[in-house]
């Protein structure tokens, strides 16, 4: 048939994929997909929506607000008469929706968004030019409380505590404190300066000092800031240091910052957030210029190396770019594809973790069709994944595909077992075996299932 | 602050989306999302994997087989010296990837993929340029069981009542006989005589009459298969009727055909598909000219205008571009944007079935958040979906915003019932409200859910 319908005289293409680019094998897809369904279920239970926008959009609606370094690694091209950009985030696309869809919207908007965005950037290690972003973001109309700027600490309390990844920090700042205090130093362009220190931990305090000189600041007002930016740790103490220079710094933008920065605080311990999981850091800026209030970066205390791995911020106007409406918000942002990289890296998955791929292979031995069919049927009814093994291999290969699939058990039909309307049932683990019926054998196998191990890397691993 | 650390000297641009491209408002997102989450949950019962693979991938790896109409519509460009093209199916990256990681995969590989495909087709209503597919294949390394082509049907059936989208029938065939029978009335190329008689359909019996005749058919011959494709019914009965021309068709391809389409129907019942649910139709050829065996179609009753909402069929060589091994298989793939589409435009989606975005909204009256967030802490232990009501707005717009978004229950929380420790549950539907603790009102939420509703329409809707 083949030689007829098929044209088989093609040349062969070594099978791969674009290079900065990855996929998973099975188990470590099954992982991965595990972790996407905690965080969406983390994020649901405090009542976000789900959004899904296309992947590809409008160049200039893309690029509307850039030009620089993301119109370099953005993938975009035209067809036809049509320039198109594929996202490299989703918050353009958000700000896009939001603008677009403003009128039938209920405010304040939150939605999550998990979904795929691109950047044309040089691969290396652990960086992918296609990863997943998981956001959620809280968008007000025309105004929006301060209490949303604690609850997402709240949010990511709750999703990181859900993952299971050992112990984190949730660390916030406000950048109103920064620009009015650089502002009170007589610096210019605030926003450079923010950009300057964003790098602190990239190129260091000598670097970003000279940086700073170099934007026409004084040794003296360098080193005040690198000061200023030096200061971490828990609320209460950090916010003591700030009242103490309220007086010297003299400025409006500094104070309404401290005053934010302390109701945030507060609002995050009324929230219930252990005072242990998050910390005031003066050196937190984000280099992106719309936030304009509170930032956070999350870090991974047995893996600080990994770098923040969910950031955000409050930002006044979302989509200043498309509509006239004021539209302030507050996000962040999972980067869960490098976080699944670090921890794959660093060999702390757990592949045995992994779901397999059912609950139960149904194994028939013989004619027994209808009788495997109808015992698969009763066990999905009762909430079993079951499948059938179908190949007319030996005894010994069907069982060899269970368990390198990791199958917790098998169900066994063969003349005897159609005949008496009964089933055998294997717990492939220990070896047992039992008759009973289809009914009795899904009770068994679910209340037998092996537990839901955390996805990802223990603390005990790294010991 | 945004004068000073933002640009708002900017120009608007008009939001919009891409011709040909789509986006949900909420509550049509929620309806989508959970039908992909119903299909999902469908197939997993199954024991398929869930697949991801690169959006992009290398244009030469794509366009392996193609070359005619897939070629012009795919969104192909260059960056730097990389010519990549966004993946148009998910049967082309399958094959890459099963060759690519064949040594790593266990077989017979079951494997569910949904994701989005992008085709630049010229936009027409419903039809769309981004677009999910949703698809199960089973694939064997060297052999692959008949019966795998009778458990597509299975999953196929469950899958599509558990969508609870009315009545539907699978229709099945099998090209070897059609092939084979062509082969017997001396077409020569039976690959092109199927591809027209696929369009019977689309251009009707007149038009597929005269490109057979064109092809270099007889009247007579042509005559013959548009008899032969109008077979449609009961598997028994077009059984009856093809056994009863196996004499005179003579052919090896239709003998075996006919073999495998009887096996393959018995094998369909005994999996327990209700007979009203699937028909042998001899008319069904499927255009994609790597299909080898049986072929699926699948139509709704009370929607045939829609086409096939899920279609595929067995190959023998599902990467033979990429391989030298023989990977035979059987998929099938749902077209989930365009049914939902259909529907939508039938003004058959129920929006009142769409989950509200929570279950309870707990609404703060007067300085009582640490108190509220409690509340909020306990009902999410609980597994209650609840959000923090947090803008400074009147009592009347909160409840507003709660009616606006159909959130089922209110949890108002003063300083009396700080005081006493308890939380006032008002279910917004009744209007009934009562004074309890967290604990006791997470109970009485979870217990008083509306019923989860169909997501789309009822037949009823249609009389």
């Amino acid at each position: 048939m083949s030689d007829n319908l098929n044209k088989s005289d093609n040349k062969i293409i070594e099978p791969s994929i674009l290079a900065g680019f990855q996929e998973y094998l099975p188990r470590e897809q099954m992982l991965f997909t595990k972790m996407l369904d905690i965080i969406k279920k983390s994020f649901e239970s405090y009542g976000f929506i789900p959004l899904d926008t296309p992947v590809l959009e409008k160049a200039d609606i893309l690029l509307a607000k850039s030009g620089g370094e993301t119109g370099k690694q953005i993938y975009r091209f035209e067809k036809g008469d049509t320039d198109m950009a594929m996202r490299f985030d989703l918050t353009v696309p958000l700000a896009r929706y939001v603008a677009q869809h403003c009128g039938e919207l209920v405010f304040p908007f939150r939605r999550y968004h998990i979904g795929k965005v691109y950047r044309g950037e040089r691969p290396q290690k652990g960086r992918f030019r296609e990863f997943y972003q998981c956001d959620i973001d809280i968008v007000g109309s025309g105004s929006l409380s301060l209490l949303s700027e604690a609850e997402i600490v709240s949010v990511i309390n709750a999703t990181f505590e859900a993952l299971n990844i050992g112990e984190f920090t949730i660390m916030i700042n406000n950048r109103k404190l920064l620009g009015g205090y650089f502002a009170s130093l007589g610096v210019d362009d605030p926003t450079e300066a923010l950009r300057i220190v964003d790098k602190l931990d990239k190129i260091g305090a000598e670097k970003v000092r000279a940086e700073l000189c170099e934007l026409g600041l004084s040794p003296d007002a360098a080193a005040s800031i690198l000061n200023v930016t030096s200061m971490c740790g828990a609320p209460s103490e950090v916010l003591d240091k700030l009242e103490a220079m309220r007086a010297d710094v003299d400025n409006e933008m500094f104070d309404t910052g401290l005053d934010e920065l302390r109701r945030v605080c507060t609002a995050i311990r009324e929230f219930g957030v252990p005072a242990s999981r998050f910390a005031v850091n003066l050196k937190i800026a984000r280099g992106l210029d719309y936030y304009t209030g509170t930032v956070y970066e999350t870090t991974l205390l047995d893996y600080p190396e990994v770098g923040s791995v969910c950031s955000g911020g409050r930002y006044d106007n979302l989509a200043e770019y498309y509509t006239d409406k004021k539209l302030p918000g507050v996000g962040v942002s999972i980067g869960v594809s490098r976080l699944f990289f670090i921890l794959q890296d660093q060999g702390l998955l757990r592949p045995e973790a992994a779901k397999a791929p059912c609950d139960a292979l149904v194994v028939p031995m013989g004619d027994v069709l209808d009788a495997s069919a109808a015992a698969c049927a009763a066990l999905r009814t009762a909430g079993v994944r079951t499948q059938l093994y179908m190949e007319p291999k030996k005894t010994k290969a069907k069982f060899a595909y269970a368990d390198r699939l990791r199958i917790p058990y098998a169900v066994i039909i063969g003349e005897d077992e159609k005949a008496a309307g009964v089933v055998s049932l294997k717990d492939l683990r220990s070896g047992e075996q039992e008759t009973l019926t289809a009914e009795d054998a899904a009770k068994k196998i679910l209340s037998g299932l092996p537990p839901v191990g955390a996805p990802v890397g223990e603390k005990e691993k790294k010991q």
